[in-house]
């Protein structure tokens, strides 16, 4: 892609505006938490809304011709056939109990596939990306590829997710005959898993109930990291939904196979 | 007490000392974990015992004196009626998977209280410390009071802990009727939950089948806070077990109530 650099360069722009929006926030006495959604808890802040005001601006004066997808401004039409989809804050409820498993997540689509995305943790100062030749985490200690971990099977994997009630019943059901399978199964990671995944961590990490915005960014990153992201079916998981991401072929299969056992 | 701040010195050299000897370890490719329970998976890697033989030199250096109490080298006796007691990595599973939530423990125990204690995360540059006229996080950011919320009532709580199952069915069971009241509950903390409750950024930690020295540092970090830790019946936490924090003692009477109905 042409101009892949400028693009590349976009994204950092706009993870440092994000972090600059957010970082006054994160344990600050002073923050809010609006209820957006009454029947159980799903909070939205001042400084989810100011990280992706912060992004948006980066794009309308550095790319105004691209459509963009946000969790919290939604949908604003573009004319390159590029959409930024954008979680200024995947993990509010870490941020609010001052967890540092939070991050703002970046993905690029062409309508067919997210071309590129990052996981940013800035409290870490942690960035993690992935695709348009990039496959890297920066952070405190420096720069380090990454390499999604292979040659583990399932009995020897660690399994990361956010919520211990995953979705549905169901969906609960069916993760735990992975659940049980695995040598350890963690929780309340938020985006971080992914991250941990490329990083050749952990090996498989398995959620349902996302939106778009919250996988875009990761299915980049564990991709370019040559890790396999789909749905429970095995099909595409870049419109959110029951997701399933893994380390290798084998291990993707044998886990999607206790899915849908 | 009149060698206070020689305590408080030696217990930061001992963190010093651990931080140097478990952070190669962090994230490292030949980093192994044997099993020290084989009915499930208690993990011990490289990197607990080398930081509490760190911390146990420094200990027979500056203050032979003292016993010690440690996870992995068990109890060394001592002759001036205080014990130190170590755990080297508390959260081992999440040092496993890379996640920033485990931490070292040290406490100083003069056989009736918990005098001083600290929490450090080596990764996070993090240090919480208590006791000894100390109530402070040392970070990345500078040097921060330690101070626990109060006036949270029970409905507005947000909760941790470290595993969904929390201990035995029933107290998964006593555990499940405070989940079910509060804001949010968040799992996977290990002992990082206790330093955001000193922090003020949330409100409970409750958890079970704890050991000794899983608890003396973050006692001593919460009640420096002005916090409450105790066990579920409200008699002293200190030998571990079931263990409940509270930032206030309104909601801790709340939340024992509900633990106990």
């Amino acid at each position: 892609m042409q101009d892949a650099l400028q693009i590349i360069r976009t994204a950092h722009e706009m993870a440092d505006a994000a972090r600059d929006a957010i970082l006054p926030w994160f344990r600050h006495a002073d923050l809010a938490a609006d209820n957006k959604r009454p029947a159980d808890f799903d909070p939205v802040t001042q400084a989810d809304r100011a990280a992706e005001r912060a992004m948006r601006e980066v794009l309308a004066r550095t790319r105004p011709q691209d459509a963009i997808l946000g969790e919290e401004y939604g949908a604003t039409p573009g004319s390159s056939g590029l959409t930024w989809i954008l979680d200024p804050i995947d993990g509010t409820r870490a941020f609010l109990c001052g967890a540092a498993s939070w991050g703002v997540l970046i993905g690029l689509s062409d309508g067919e596939k997210i071309l590129y995305g990052l996981i940013d943790q800035p409290y870490l100062r942690e960035r993690f990306e992935g695709g348009l030749g990039q496959a890297q985490l920066t952070g405190p200690l420096g720069t380090r590829p990454l390499q999604a971990r292979t040659g583990v099977g399932i009995d020897g994997a660690l399994l990361l997710t956010t919520f211990p009630q995953i979705g549905t019943p169901d969906e609960a059901t069916a993760f735990h005959r992975v659940a049980d399978r695995v040598r350890l199964t963690r929780y309340g990671l938020d985006c971080y898993a992914y991250g941990l995944l490329a990083l050749g961590q952990i090996d498989l990490v398995i959620e349902a109930g996302l939106q778009s915005y919250d996988i875009a960014g990761p299915l980049a990153v564990v991709e370019a990291a040559g890790g396999i992201v789909t749905d429970w079916q095995g099909g595409p998981a870049a419109k959110g939904g029951q997701v399933i991401a893994a380390g290798s072929a084998e291990l993707h299969r044998a886990a999607l196979d206790l899915l849908n056992g």
